[in-house]
């Protein structure tokens, strides 16, 4: 495809014979996974991603910790990888930094260096842009630069762009996604083998779905993460890690999957993100029973969707593979085509849009349904008191199905949507009543 | 962010309060369903548009045959409707021709006429980007002007450009998409009812998912425009309608369903774009079988859904509606929103990408599978000659059942995948065996 390439900057021509320009240098913070399959994708593409750029793509320089590692025989030779990953983006040949490391500090020391520079940024770190996109974003203004993230969300799954681009023509009502590969697996194999969650997890652990330390996971930070991320760019309002209400899987019960089996339900960490009724928006990650007729209801194993309704287009689904070496792969090299392009015509992409900067609100105003089981004495005014419970909190009962188990019985009650707060304060009072042994399972129900 | 432009407007400020580019103006060709909604957005989210463009959208005309036409108060001004689209095209002081007319002409006279005098396109017309979509880039490439068709596909799907960007470090396998809500409709009445061809017709005709004259639709024409702009894009190949395989769904019977059913299937009419291992690239519209476990088989009612399949990011699915006025319009807008972006920063996206210029290779040599339902005699042999008929084409048996209906039999084979040629010459002397009463049902299958 090229010819006469003496160094760097000599032009060449492309296939078709337009005249083409000068390679573009990246450089590559993190050769883990992810950053391994960027590499091979660089190598094995190479001609396909010259063609679809109009110049050829460079590896300046990999930055890792440890340079001696064996990384299976990458593509590149040994002198490429340093140390020393500021000095890499600081170099005056590195036209765009991809990095893969993840991780506040020093990402953002890194990232802030090479935006400010003028350098271009493809970034996977999810944790950084949810908690200090701000920085990166006035850095990027800064600079005159591009930053482009689509590996964070979803992995493979274009989804940061028709957010970004796509739908800007159309006012998004609603973002309810599963984001998390490794609650997701565990949740379905809850549902469907009616394991408990350390039964589940250890099987996620044995076949790589979750770490070593799956706190990040389990507890929910990683979709909050990703929450925060959705929610700005749905919205046009900043909302970072600190906005997002998060509630990880890891109290979820067997009890739980099988009363959600019982109303024709499964469990689900949910990422939801919405405008609400009174102009402000919400960003919250939770457990949430969901009909098995919604679309998310069927996304098993380690796959993402994420539901996107919108005033005009309706409802969407996005689907794929939320994790993983390749996927993620892919997105951040869709990236590097985007603002390798835009490097060549002169351009920048639009940077953050923040324009709209709606007020978020807390979890006690959101506004949800319960799923509520209750263990109580089996004798007459029982209903009636839990009844009244409700009642006095103004939270309207939808359903009510009671089952006798010898001096006992069972309560599952569904409400009708009312606010977080008070469905909290309802469950309070309800723990807190001789006549209720035990609050089995509370559970948020969205449809 | 440009200024001192005096002819259409002063300069504004946003809601941010930065400095504003001269409104930007839009000529609108054809106010139907879809025109009169994208009227109706541009009116509505007039304040979040200018916000994310960075300068104000203002219709500089619409184009009707009959301006007297009662549209249901559409915001605008009377005057501002026109009988003559080619002179408002050339106006100079439009920016940006929508075009929601749709067939070739007269709607290529006026968008190659956009184009070449340097004003952005957004269009939906599939028939003519399918049919002649090289004169259009041809004239964009000229005029150095921006042409967008995200409404042209799967309506509100954010699809194209996913296609044309987000993948674009990926390298495309297989686009499988059910990308006409018409026929999806029929097709899943006649998958849950039982209900025949015709009587589900009435029944979209009625509900108003199908058209007066429903043959572009039922015939396949609409979907394989789309094939052919869905493989042109996956493909970095130049595909036309005429390259496109197409088959509708007029034959498809009652049996079939209940064949396909008996064998965990249903029927879908899919829309398929495919990279052959021989290097070429395929793309074909038919009805097929395919297991009630794949992702599209659930897609119902009008939905779309298109499945990709991309080496490094493997499995993705957009879902959502692919027809109605409100949902084309919010991709029509998106277009608008990127358009406009482009000519305040004086850029241009990248044009067509035909660079890869992969042979098309005709039916006869797509590698499916079918199912074949055969009436026959039931006597000794039989079997023995059918099984022969196959072997002599090469084409091997996945699986084969058969049951006693008094003198008859019926037979139900399903072959592995061979060439479509094999295949229809096996069918073909099928048809001319005399202990073969009837090939009831005839349908590829596709997993």
């Amino acid at each position: 495809m090229s010819n006469g390439k003496s160094s760097v900057g000599s032009d060449t021509t492309t296939r078709a014979g337009a005249p083409a320009h000068r390679p573009l240098r990246v450089a590559l913070l993190g050769c883990g996974v992810v950053g391994g399959e960027v590499v091979r994708l660089l190598h094995e593409q190479a001609e396909d991603l010259t063609a679809r750029i109009g110049a050829p793509i460079e590896i300046a320089g990999i930055a890792v910790r440890r340079p001696q590692r064996d990384r299976g025989g990458l593509p590149v030779p040994a002198a490429i990888f340093t140390t020393d990953p500021l000095g890499l983006v600081k170099r005056d040949d590195v036209d765009i930094v991809i990095e893969v490391v993840g991780g506040i500090e020093p990402a953002r020391t890194w990232l802030v260096e090479a935006l400010r520079s003028g350098k271009s940024v493809v970034t996977a770190n999810k944790a950084l842009l949810a908690e200090d996109g701000a920085t990166l974003h006035a850095a990027a203004a800064e600079g005159g630069a591009d930053l482009y993230y689509e590996a964070a969300v979803a992995g493979a799954i274009p989804l940061l762009r028709p957010l970004r681009e796509s739908l800007h023509g159309d006012r998004i009502t609603r973002v309810t996604g599963i984001v998390n590969g490794t609650t997701n697996f565990i949740l379905s194999k809850m549902c469907t083998t009616g394991a408990g969650f350390s039964e589940a997890l250890d099987e996620a652990t044995a076949l790589g779905y979750a770490e070593a330390d799956p706190t990040a996971d389990v507890e929910g930070f990683d979709a909050a993460a990703k929450a925060a991320i959705l929610a700005s760019l749905a919205f046009h309002t900043r909302v970072t890690a600190a906005d997002v209400y998060r509630e990880g899987i890891t109290e979820v019960t067997a009890a739980d999957v099988a009363s959600a089996a019982a109303m024709g339900c499964v469990v689900k960490l949910l990422c939801i993100a919405d405008r609400t009724a009174d102009g402000g928006v919400t960003a919250r990650v939770h457990p949430a029973m969901i009909p098995t007729s919604h679309p998310l209801a069927s996304v098993g194993d380690a796959f993402n969707a994420v539901f996107v309704e919108a005033e005009a287009a309706g409802q969407l689904m996005f689907y794929g593979r939320g994790a993983g070496g390749a996927p993620t792969a892919s997105a951040v090299l869709g990236d590097v085509v985007a603002v390798a392009r835009n490097r060549i015509s002169g351009t920048v992409s639009r940077g953050e849009s923040s324009y709209a900067d709606l007020r978020v609100q807390p979890m006690g105003e959101v506004v949800t349904r319960y799923h509520i089981s209750l263990d109580v004495a089996d004798k007459a005014g029982v209903l009636a008191a839990v009844a009244g419970v409700f009642a006095q909190h103004a939270v309207s009962i939808s359903t009510v199905k009671q089952s006798g188990r010898g001096n006992d019985a069972v309560l599952v009650i569904v409400t009708h949507a009312a606010t977080d707060a008070a469905l909290a304060a309802t469950v309070a009072e309800l723990r807190s009543m001789d006549m209720v042994r035990e609050v089995a399972s509370v559970m948020r129900v969205e449809s």
